[in-house]
């Protein structure tokens, strides 16, 4: 099975989906000042979904880069993370709407989790192709098991306060901000 | 003819209908378990349709990988598949907005079957134009038969009861989502 | 200059335009038949378009497969015939909405108008750059030229009465609708 | 690292962001030329922004095309790049909705501003990377830092009086319209 053809439709749904959560910036009716502040709260979790995105098409991109076999399993694995990543503008507008509102931004951290639960099986699936260059690349990917379990414990936390989830998003987006150096210096 | 361009272009036109499908996913109104629970039925229709969608460009990637010629009756074919597959976005929002009510269900069993029977025949292009390697993967494909007939019942059906016609479709999802072994094994 | 990457964009933005004109086709807000026939006239403009746009794809990738040099002028007549075929979805809802009114079925002619013109000088830059291999597949393109000059006429033609226009709308369709041969021959 | 992945991946972005920008064109509610004639300014600002993601799409390819080696850092500016365009298709819309209001006018020369920057450092990473025959066709890059500077003047002079601004914005993208012999010629 050749990667060619998964890179080409995984950066398609990448591009799209990065593009189309623009669209819930809708352009405010007024023209002044006090139009333009409403769009704050959407705007930064344009901005933070935004990168979200672009950590994961830059780490799904060097994890294929160091991939030589696909399965028919890693297809399906690779379908279900753009799943739960398509979720992302429909939560992102969601809580933007809201004003970071607690339900909605402990939603997005359920979907930031099961994203990071399907990365790390799609991840499974191509090591158990036999990928040694991956596998040597990899190590434990003890930052992807710690962003799961950061993920996961910001779903309660969002109901006894929201910035608590809030900074942990942040906080995780950070961490991986500079990942590639990982892969990049072993190959 | 190559295929380059075509696999290019139909993985565009999939990663865009597969992605825009989750813009009938609005945000709800409000913040709470109430608004939150109205999206179910939204949510589950777009869960099937992206499953639905995945299978087809699963089957599509293998069917390619197994071809080596392509006329230009087999690029108009594709064209009439991906026409039927982009009508999947608008049929999911109509049966999902209207908790699956009988002609919604009804209709998206329609476009289910007519995409079905699109893939029949640009499979049947492919053959003709003596895709050998192609033909020893496919065998008779009583799959794809067995499915198209399935989703010819499902529409009468959809009307005596709307549960029988989402069980056929669920039940033909469940059938295909371990399809890759066929052509995999024997290439 | 090479080619791989202006069909790259060119295919995404075919792949977005006839995939968002679906979002044109709104789910009605009932669940029955007469709902459904509302459908009718913005079904049939989609079909239309459709159509159409896979027509300048088809014909697209068979002047680029017989293309090899690409220059920069190119690469703008390129991004010129894209901006008057991304104007297809628009003036699609716009007739579809008013059922084929007059001013709607002009400003669509136009715009196929101003597309066709646009394949025409995109063809000229190309044969510019001494592209033999396309010069000797098109001949003439005295079928490019006749579909122009028809498209021209069903301007004015849609204020007489809308008919008019819409026949030769279809009959442009049918007239492309196995374009391949052509080019397919001499290769 | 191969610059593939990142091509496609752009092109994507690309795509559709001037593909859904055109969704802003909502189709009037009426069908005569008072309908019509209301669509003007919302056409004009898409003409502007199409030429505009035209150039930076011609740009980035012939940049692209001069380049060997990408490192990690050159993928996040090029993302970063892609961000700041990814908001033209709102700040064009809300301009457009607004008949080129004095904030809408500043905000979208901003927004030109900050790819207009993100554009240089993107440069800047690739020719860190040690890109000869990139440093060679781009020279000092003297048209890339003056239309940053005419942008930022923009801003403020939106609030003097709009059509300065948006002089410059038509001024600084005639600038561009035939940039390519640049590194076209020395290659």
């Amino acid at each position: 099975m050749s990667k060619g053809r998964l890179e080409a439709f995984s950066d398609g749904v990448f591009a799209v989906i990065i593009t189309i959560m623009v669209l819930e910036l809708k352009a405010p009716h007024g023209a002044d000042w006090a139009a333009f502040q409403t769009l704050l709260p959407v705007f930064l979790t344009y901005v933070l979904s935004y990168v979200f995105l672009g950590i994961y098409w830059n780490n799904h991109h060097h994890m294929m880069h160091a991939t030589d076999r696909i399965s028919g399993a890693a297809l399906w694995a690779n379908l279900h993370l753009l799943f739960w990543l398509s979720l992302v503008p429909f939560t992102t507008g969601w809580m933007g709407e809201n004003h970071f509102a607690a339900l909605p931004t402990a939603v997005y951290g359920a979907v930031l989790f099961m994203s990071g639960m399907a990365y790390l099986i799609l991840e499974g699936r191509l090591l158990k192709s036999g990928n040694r260059r991956l596998a040597d690349a990899l190590g434990n990917d003890v930052k992807g098991k710690i962003s799961a379990v950061l993920y996961l414990a910001a779903i309660p936390l969002a109901f006894v306060h929201q910035l608590i989830a809030d900074t942990i998003y942040v906080f995780v987006a950070l961490m991986w901000l500079v990942p590639d150096r990982r892969i990049e210096r072993r190959l």
